[in-house]
């Protein structure tokens, strides 16, 4: 008998019938002998139609009643999965964030989990219940209800696989697993077996949506082993668990990100302690940014480069214009049309050269390099957006990735990357 | 200053549009110096969305699973409310049942009030918030969540201004308040300035349905006064009290109740105790049934008549086949198309002959009268439904009760008097 925590987004719980097929799937879960706990997201597009509600009353709506108004769209999957189950004839319990036990901080719209009280959902598993959670909430000492922020879901299931000390973390979504590319743009990305909790990090921070960067910190911490499977078929997927249970491949993944530009100021006074007042103004305005290049000096000025979310610029922008004035800079130029595109591989550590391997590819296949940054087991460079397609196809081939089998399903056409990036805005 | 609960039911809450006139509202009660608190009941018809949604997936869903789920529809229009609130500068809290402290019996679907823990509203409220409070739930001492049933908003806000020692309890809905008669019948219906519970809880019971008895109940029980009145105007409307506060009025108003069927079963043998047994036999089924007559015995049978809901008819008939073969009857015979008209008046007390004048008004009118029942402050009588306009315009105008000014919105036509009764099935 193995204790399974599951996790179903939001796709997986569109519409009564997706419902019943994920009710079927936990009840064989116990009926193989399992203690089955669900996690769930809000239904579908539930949770979008909730805040164009709230946003018709209020352009700037207050955090705390919207975390009271969000955390019904998961109440209602939870409840409405839980019928499923017993209209099949199961036992099930659903329970908010609250009752769950799950206690968080008081930071609304992206609290962090802070306690986990499992009694009662170790209660109704050992009384044989399928136990259902609505993701994504929790509830602080005070008793106000809170929501964890972006991919909250996913960090509710690892925190509950955590705190119930469950086998393993089923995280179901509409993909199959983690690839070694995207392979909507690469045909010939292969599904990974396994991957490492430090490259599943790199890949995610680098772009790769299918698991959050929050929710694999957390199976890392507390050694949640994570399987990242599609709800849509029986196929085994891919395993996140620690880098010492398999072999480390030099690149296990490359992933992209075309939702950021790339911003220069130009000509800033090279004095010392510049870029230090530059991104201190930038990070005073709660600004996250990326990847940052300084230019070596010329004339006693510099060039110094940055990227940032494209949904951030609008609040960039007199940041920048202020700091041109302050620091005595000429001006700065804003360059939408980019792309990040990043290897990830383990083995890196122990292979050196393989940065050099990666500029070498990109050159001969005519992609330009326009930023670079490093970290221990990731090279990530900037390129011309255009030739996002061209420098991961070429980079999958020749660190050996390719697949013998090509990816069938659609690909994406060049408008719709484009759509893609325009979505970023 | 004065504390203040008001209460707003779903049309009062159905569009962003209602509900930033609903904020406007109690903002200006409280810029008038009082302390407010609102309770809500789901927007417009979200509860029934909701409904068909859990009937989707199972056609019995377990009421616990069903309370988890129907409690979201409060919580949804309470944030959007304190939202709308916060857009015009006003400090608003919402609360969950739970949140407000309302503590509940375990019976799922139809739980009973049974504490307040008002310290969190107190303390929003002396620190100038405007606390919304979602109606019709509340929570077990075990955390399960829980709903009052029917009318269940009303019993909150009541309950509520009961157990924060408020003013008064203003219930608005899209009527302007009680009126002697429905104004859709009788045009001449004239709206009462004040009505005592005891009427208020005759008129509840015999079919009018501004207020329901739980909340009158509750109120009469805590000398809570209740303000009937309307969201759409500013009009006051009529104030629910102790009867020794007002004058006493023969006839207070009139009632009319078309969703009850009359169920007869003929030539019972009238043995001692057959009634009993007859009803006991029902009673065990947990069907309510109303008014009950018992014909005078002829040859040694009689006939036992009474009145049921007609949503309960299909749960009736197998009880009714046994009991006709049991006790040894003829047959049953169900009749759909009756109709009961009340009189209510605290008056009656000590004006005899109210009665046999009302019997002699119909009787003029050519009404048949099936069924007579009769309370202090009440008589009821169940006549030919085609007859209830022609019953309760007499009546209306017999007992005094017309207005010199003629009710101008639409009337109930004869179609629309019918499809009412049918929504009783």
């Amino acid at each position: 008998m193995a204790r399974i925590v599951t996790k179903f987004g939001g796709t997986s719980l569109a519409t009564p019938q997706r419902i019943r097929e994920v009710a079927a799937r936990l009840l064989a879960y116990q009926n193989e002998g399992n203690q089955v706990v669900a996690v769930v997201s809000a239904m579908g597009k539930s949770t979008d139609e909730l805040l164009k509600l709230a946003h018709d009353v209020n352009e700037n709506p207050p955090a705390r009643e919207l975390d009271q108004l969000l955390a019904t769209g998961e109440q209602v999957s939870m409840s409405i999965l839980a019928m499923a189950l017993d209209a099949r004839g199961a036992h099930a319990v659903s329970m908010t964030g609250r009752q769950a036990g799950i206690v968080t901080t008081t930071v609304h719209n992206k609290a962090k989990i802070s306690e986990i009280n499992a009694e009662r959902i170790n209660k109704e598993l050992e009384a044989g219940g399928i136990v259902i959670v609505a993701g994504f909430q929790g509830v602080t000492r005070e008793g106000d209800i809170t929501t964890l922020g972006r991919g909250g879901s996913d960090t509710t299931a690892v925190a509950l696989a955590a705190g119930i000390d469950a086998d393993i973390c089923e995280i179901y979504s509409d993909v199959d697993g983690i690839y070694t590319a995207d392979p909507r743009v690469v045909p010939r990305a292969r599904k990974l077996d396994a991957i490492s909790y430090e490259e599943m990090l790199e890949l995610a921070a680098a772009g790769s949506g299918v698991l959050t960067m929050r929710a694999v910190e957390f199976a890392r911490n507390y050694g949640v082993v994570i399987h990242s499977r599609s709800t849509f078929n029986n196929k085994p997927g891919t395993l996140v668990k620690e880098a010492s249970e398999m072999e480390q491949a030099i690149v296990s993944g490359i992933a992209y990100d075309n939702s950021e530009a790339k911003v220069t100021l130009r000509d800033v006074p090279d004095d010392v302690g510049i870029a230090a007042e530059v991104f201190g103004t930038i990070a005073d305005a709660n600004i996250n940014i990326d990847m940052i290049v300084q230019n070596i000096s010329e004339n006693g000025t510099t060039d110094i480069s940055f990227t940032a979310p494209m949904g951030e610029l609008p609040r960039l922008q007199p940041v920048l214009e202020a700091a041109v004035v302050k620091f005595g800079a000429r001006k700065f130029v804003v360059d939408e049309s980019v792309a990040k595109v990043s290897i990830v591989g383990a083995g890196m550590k122990s292979n050196p050269g393989i940065a050099a391997k990666m500029f070498r590819v990109l050159a001969d296949n005519g992609v330009n390099i326009g930023m670079i940054s490093t970290s221990a087991i990731r090279v990530s460079v900037v390129i011309d957006g255009d030739k996002t397609e061209t420098a991961l196809q070429t980079l999958h081939t020749a660190f050996g990735l390719d697949s013998e089998e090509v990816f069938e399903e659609t690909q994406l056409s060049g408008e719709e990357l484009a759509a893609k990036k325009a979505k970023g805005r």
